[in-house]
């Protein structure tokens, strides 16, 4: 299992590094981008995973997070998955909202996506091994965060593994997958019809029945286009009652990267709380 | 003269705005970008304009030049114009330094780019009075940056205005196009074969015979792969010898806006120290 350097940049005296892969689990060459601070003391070194939403590649948050200075500051290890299998013999869809590009980070039961789309156990098991070996001094702690699509996975991964991560944190995420449009596309079409499969990977049933959690953050613009219809919090909030949850409403800001941008320092701040 | 504003975000609590016109200098329709800062107090409001390198449309510094959080604290509008004029009626060249995105910042004199290059008086004489309508409590002060190809327009028309703009930054410019593979090419095709006609657009030819210039500083990364051929600093330092020139090179860094990104809040410092 071995990862190739294809391209590293400097930045904030950190690397910006990405590296390609054949994945087993996956059965498809996949890049992901890895953020590594330059170390300033002696203290071992986190990871964070990011994951991204629908159309994105491990390029978006590198290019456009705005996030490396406080990574940098902080001494965070962050890595960028893609956002599904990839490949000309990979399942696709004509649509933006399924296949390469919108892999939902669950592991499919249904033709023709079972053979590839099983983004949940690449990240949890395959990946992970290869990403804490390229980690100098990797402290063996995580956190999970991601955006939309993505930040349905960070909670649904996160949630699944509670004792694994140290803390969640998403922007606009899908909390409620099984019933909104986004989520029930990519459910009837990975899962199949049958609800009943569909309940593991939904964030609003997993919190319900989850005893400890880890300390989730939540950030979500109000001028959202996308919020009223796929990513309303009310049935999540309900779900999460008691547990250590922060929801975040933000005045004019909208599903793009420039929220990230402007928040990223705030998520990160809490991460690394929960990380050191 | 009017603008029509296609798309705006909001970031750090100032707005990323992206609009389109008819550009009466270029004779075809134009789209740039402008961030304005939410105004926190009575003062009013500089611009800086960002000016990119080859290849780039308005979107670059916008989406990774992580520039919005120093904008908004210092209160300095920035406009990002495109590289060229576009368009299926503009003429382009099969290659990427050449012809649409690649447009030099100055005015062709050569067929078949006369019609249409002439991004010199665009950004000197038709943009600035669009943009300035476009800021509220807009101060009068201008600054000029920009990278690579951008790093030339900025100082070219800095120093074709000295009294205009009170600072010049840049980030890997090329400071003597009229020297390098770049430079030579561009301008043999815009502006002919003769190089007497290239002297007015080189930036280590106007710094000479400017006798008073604004301050300028300039960052160049070490691991930029340009460097040596079409970045090289030796003739304009020399030029420049006496002027108010800070030139610093940066260990590891590269061409990529990655670099940008690191050095943006150092650079609006300084235009900010020159503004206020």
């Amino acid at each position: 299992m071995t990862a190739q350097l294809i391209e590293t940049h400097k930045v904030f005296e950190g690397e910006q590094r990405k590296y390609r892969h054949y994945s087993e689990t996956l059965d498809c060459d996949m890049v992901f981008s890895l953020f590594l601070p330059k170390q300033t003391d002696n203290k071992s070194i986190p990871l964070i995973w990011w994951l991204s939403g629908l159309t994105c590649t491990d390029d978006n948050f590198s290019q456009k997070g705005a996030f490396q200075k406080y990574a940098s500051q902080h001494q965070l290890a962050i890595v960028m998955p893609d956002t599904s299998p990839r490949g000309t013999d990979v399942a696709d869809d004509g649509n933006w909202d399924l296949g390469q590009g919108a892999g939902f980070y669950l592991n499919a039961t249904q033709e023709p996506w079972a053979k590839n789309y099983r983004m949940y156990d690449y990240l949890t098991t395959e990946l992970p091994q290869l990403v804490y070996s390229l980690i100098p001094n990797f402290s063996g702690s995580e956190s999970i965060m991601g955006h939309s699509m993505g930040g349905h996975g960070a909670l649904v991964i996160g949630l699944r593994n509670p004792e694994r991560y140290r803390s969640i944190s998403a922007f606009a995420p899908i909390l409620n997958p099984t019933n909104v449009p986004w989520g029930q596309k990519a459910f009837t079409a990975y899962l199949g019809p049958d609800k009943k499969a569909w309940a593991d990977w939904d964030a609003t049933n997993l919190i319900a029945k989850t005893a400890v959690v880890p300390p989730i953050h939540i950030s979500q613009g109000k001028a959202d286009a996308f919020y009223e219809v796929q990513l309303n919090e009310e049935a999540f909030l309900q779900a999460a009652d008691g547990k250590k949850v922060t929801y975040e409403k933000l005045d004019g800001y909208d599903h793009s990267y420039f929220t990230i941008a402007s928040f990223i320092e705030e998520h990160l701040q809490f991460h690394k709380d929960c990380l050191r």
